[in-house]
């Protein structure tokens, strides 16, 4: 793994997905909200946190990486907006009863046999 | 955990979110994609699958959970486009340098705090 | 035209794409805004208020056509978040120098050729 | 108005919402198409064609205002891509039984209202 100046402190608590799912689903349950969370319902709620997403980045033009120079409270509200979009994706995938998880890992192996390593961007990665 | 008629089996292997931050971020440094990775093109990348996971329930009016009477191949259509949504949020995260999952856990109690319990929710969906 | 339940009043004054476009330039001009007005911070800006719009039919499950139901209130909401999204994208395709009636007009006609009238259809449509 | 090197040809015609909303009306009704056209499935539409939209600026990094060398391919492109944004727009309020371009007058006022133009922005704009 290269060097980045931005990386964070990767000493916390590794997540799991289905962690993330099964806290939401009783979150869900024990709220009387199973009712309302229809994949089209998610769906749109996903929507909308990506265009609150989106509104952190709308008028920042282009914005480097790491966030140098973004206030913590800045970067605390990016984090809560990054969170409801996954959090909201997490529940449509349970509530279709897909494996979020097992879906992304075939989906990478997928991404790398359409996208194979080729000597050329390897050579420019490694020996630049 | 209530009885869903939806559930997927839930033997397979659990999946974290660094082990796929990881794996994205050696997949886009061995191919020379670091370049491309700043957080507003990823973030545009993000729209533009939520706009492709949009398309597969854009004309089917409502949908029920567990998406009964769909093919085999619209549901792996649709664990494709969850995937492609997942991906890029979790390399959004990254390159902000930012730890999804902790932020997830803690968007997690901040919504059990901003929509308590009550007696009433916790009635109707225990005692129903 | 078919008879439709939910028409609005036709007496108001027709608005032009040119007309919207002219009295956005200006607004912002006169604000000192034409800075921020980049084609991707104003894409940006597009994605939020489609989240906006997304949030109003979020927890609604299927909605009817004419909207039967919603208040005064809800309804002036609508109006002014599908008019946001109008905004920007009026804005969008004026900094990107693309004259957006000319160019839907063009759509129109490409989409007419790509889906065209089959007997089967307009006897569906006609004769039903 | 200032100059703008990125202006376009205005002799062409000019269009209305109006025109636009009644042309999709009749597209959709002599296809047998009114079926689909709910609001939800027309919002999702939507969403779907602004992820289009956003996948032609997702890898491009900032882009200046009038998309110098750009070729023409690319902007016929985004030429449709922004009309079918406007297009499934213009249903969706079709739809809803609302008049767009009157709600979008409205809302220039209502942001005019929000925005009052102050002397310093004046001068920053007029006197630099």
């Amino acid at each position: 793994m290269m060097e980045n100046s931005y990386v964070y402190p990767r000493n916390a608590k590794d997540v799991s997905l289905r962690e993330l799912s099964d806290r939401l689903a009783e979150f869900a349950e024990v709220r009387g909200w199973e009712q309302y969370h229809s994949p089209r319902n998610l769906l749109l709620a996903l929507v909308g946190e990506v265009g609150e997403l989106s509104e952190i980045f709308q008028w920042k033009g282009e914005v480097a990486r790491g966030l140098p120079n973004w206030s913590s409270d800045d970067k605390e509200h990016l984090k809560d907006e990054l969170s409801d979009v996954l959090l909201y994706l997490i529940r449509l995938a349970d509530v279709c009863g897909l494996d979020l998880g097992q879906a992304a890992l075939t989906k990478i192996v997928k991404n790398g046999r359409k996208y194979p390593i080729t000597e050329q961007t390897a050579t420019s990665t490694f020996n630049a």
